[in-house]
């Protein structure tokens, strides 16, 4: 049997098409889902107009449990806010970012500038996947060049344990998850539609690869049955953009889609990165625009995005000076090595590298990865499989 | 019988090897080139033990009647600061700026940061071929797509009246030289050698075609009979940057000497720009280098180029802002703009476009390009073959 309070998440997932600022309002306060799902369902005047109106045509139909039977048939489940695996990190900087009003992009689509009130997904735990993950976007109409760029960045990516965040789309997207898959790395496929369809119809065996590769997962706000539907991909591209720290254009002409989401990026407070390419064909014309408009910053390889995004091995020369110079050698880790280094025991006793892993919130292989960059700067000693702060640190 | 001024100035171009802080000094303090010449050559004290040292085994062969006769032979002459054709504007311009001491690049390389003293030509007016000018340079091994960029930028920059300035050496150099010369536009070809050499000589017959069609010049620093060294074209690079008002870098990889152009044309305080290219070859790493650390602006057109240099028709929104907001329409006016209005007569009488041309110093094809655009905008009135200001003027 179902949770009743899954139930409650699940109902507000379908009749409350997200992001929604009541809802939204309603959770801060402090109310309890299921009586928000309660009183939306039996029209209770506490609900408030807004939220009322916005569920007036779907309020009766509670397919709550058919969804979350769908989603389980699909050996996937629904995640909220309530839940360890809720990105909660990469949602709040986002959102409360473009809460800043700083972007004219978010005050333009301020109705979609709010986290998802819960997501739907197959595959692995969406908090550790994000947790160190960056955006490839692009044309649908991919160039030679683009697909090649597009692999060579995946191909570095992925190596130094980024997970690829993209929209599923053909071109650009379908070419950034499936070399990520080759690479035996991990990758986030963010859909417009419920996750018991495939569009592109297309990528219909890319995404189950993905929801089976134990190392990435498909991920949407909509309970299955949605259909894709053009609103939807616009409101989409906002967690395209919020579940990750950067975005890349890999290759874009003007008006794509990706550029949609290259200006979320930005609203989100994210680093939004374009890769520049041949002048003389329309394919980079809308990278060259954001590029020269300053609202991406021009990066030219996968080095140059690891820089920027401040990942370990990538550091770029301020990075460095910076860790050189902090008071202490804490004080110079970045956000993740941070993670990873808090989640060591702090009176010296030796720790497995999967239960950092699980404590730090991290992908296991990340974790691995971080944990040796830490060990050769003589943060971190490491006794056989068990690994431990230096108490002699430099 | 050659002028014994004009041989003083020959005999200087030979045994003080340009440019020469020294000799600059002397001639800015009013010390008259007959003088001079002939201190040098009898090494008199007042001349300074600097000059007499840089001149000290170069000084007794006087081969000036020989080269003029020769430089006269090949169709050329000798210009000073003395004649009209001198391109004062452009080489005060930039060794002004270089004078401040601004640039890490003009630090470094202070030694070349001063103007020549006499150039040898092959050709039209240096000072009005200057006039309006872009310098195109780039890598040796220029690609196929280098060679379409190149061949788009030039195609676009002559149609517009610009003059394509370039070093002549094969790839990028060539094909802009070439380019242009095929579409009837203006190009000069800056030599670091004697005029009466070719290097590299596969462009013998690119160079000839350049000084007889009338609309190009060749240029030189050094007196026929002078052997290109690998130190003289790094001395010529700086020329090739002053002579014009910005400098494209179109294709170079690492260490390309175009970058060392680059460099001169920020330190002389010209427009500096680059073409971004693919990212996955290595014929853009220096073009793309250079945006990245922001000493280079991006360009991905002519129509880029042009609006970046300030030119009528291509116009950026900042500059048509400044022009609808100017006091009075005049001050309004771009910098040749405004060259062509002061030719006109102040009285309102017309005046022919061949003779404003003169007295604005600009080729006769660039004065008439701007007399049209000045006569839209309703500054200047047409009647027939004559031109003159519009006394109502909006």
């Amino acid at each position: 049997m179902i949770d009743s309070r899954l139930l409650a998440w699940a109902y507000l997932s379908k009749v409350v098409e997200g992001p929604n600022a009541h809802l939204q309002k309603l959770l801060k306060e402090g109310h309890d889902v299921e009586r928000i799902a309660f009183g939306i369902k039996h029209r209770e005047e506490w609900i408030g107009e807004g939220l009322l109106k916005n569920t007036d045509s779907r309020y009766s139909i509670d397919t709550a449990q058919t969804d979350l039977e769908t989603i389980a048939k699909l050996g996937g489940r629904l995640i909220t806010p309530e839940d360890d695996e809720w990105p909660m990190e990469e949602l709040d900087h986002a959102f409360g970012f473009a809460a800043s009003g700083m972007s004219d992009h978010v005050r333009t689509y301020q109705d979609d500038a709010l986290p998802p009130h819960a997501l739907w997904i197959r595959g692995g735990n969406l908090r550790t996947l994000s947790a160190q993950s960056v955006t490839l976007v692009g044309t649908r109409a991919i160039s030679q060049y683009g697909t090649e760029v597009t692999r060579e960045f995946t191909q570095n990516l992925v190596s130094h344990q980024w997970t690829i965040i993209s929209g599923g789309a053909l071109g650009v997207d379908s070419v950034a998850h499936s070399e990520a898959v080759r690479a035996q790395g991990s990758t986030i496929a963010i859909a417009a539609c419920g996750l018991d369809r495939s569009y592109p119809s297309h990528n219909r065996d890319l995404f189950n690869q993905i929801a089976k590769s134990g190392k990435g997962a498909l991920v949407s706000e909509y309970p299955p049955g949605t259909p894709p539907q053009r609103h939807r991909f616009l409101t989409r591209n906002r967690l395209v953009a919020a579940l990750s720290q950067g975005t890349v254009v890999v290759e874009a002409a003007w008006r794509s889609g990706a550029l949609n989401t290259l200006s979320w990026c930005a609203g989100l407070g994210r680093i939004a990165m374009a890769v520049p390419g041949p002048v003389n064909t329309a394919g980079s014309l809308g990278c060259h625009e954001r590029i020269r408009n300053g609202s991406a910053q021009m990066v030219t390889s996968a080095d140059d995005v690891r820089s920027l995004l401040g990942a370990v091995g990538a550091m770029d020369s301020q990075t460095q000076y910076e860790l050189n110079f902090a008071a202490t050698p804490v004080q110079g880790l970045t956000r993740n090595e941070l993670r990873v280094f808090d989640a060591l025991d702090d009176r010296g006793e030796g720790r497995e590298a999967a239960s950092i892993a699980t404590e730090a919130g991290l992908t296991l292989q990340l974790t691995i990865f971080l944990l040796i960059a830490l060990n050769k700067r003589g943060i971190v000693k490491r006794d056989g499989t068990a690994w431990s702060r230096n108490a002699e640190m430099p």
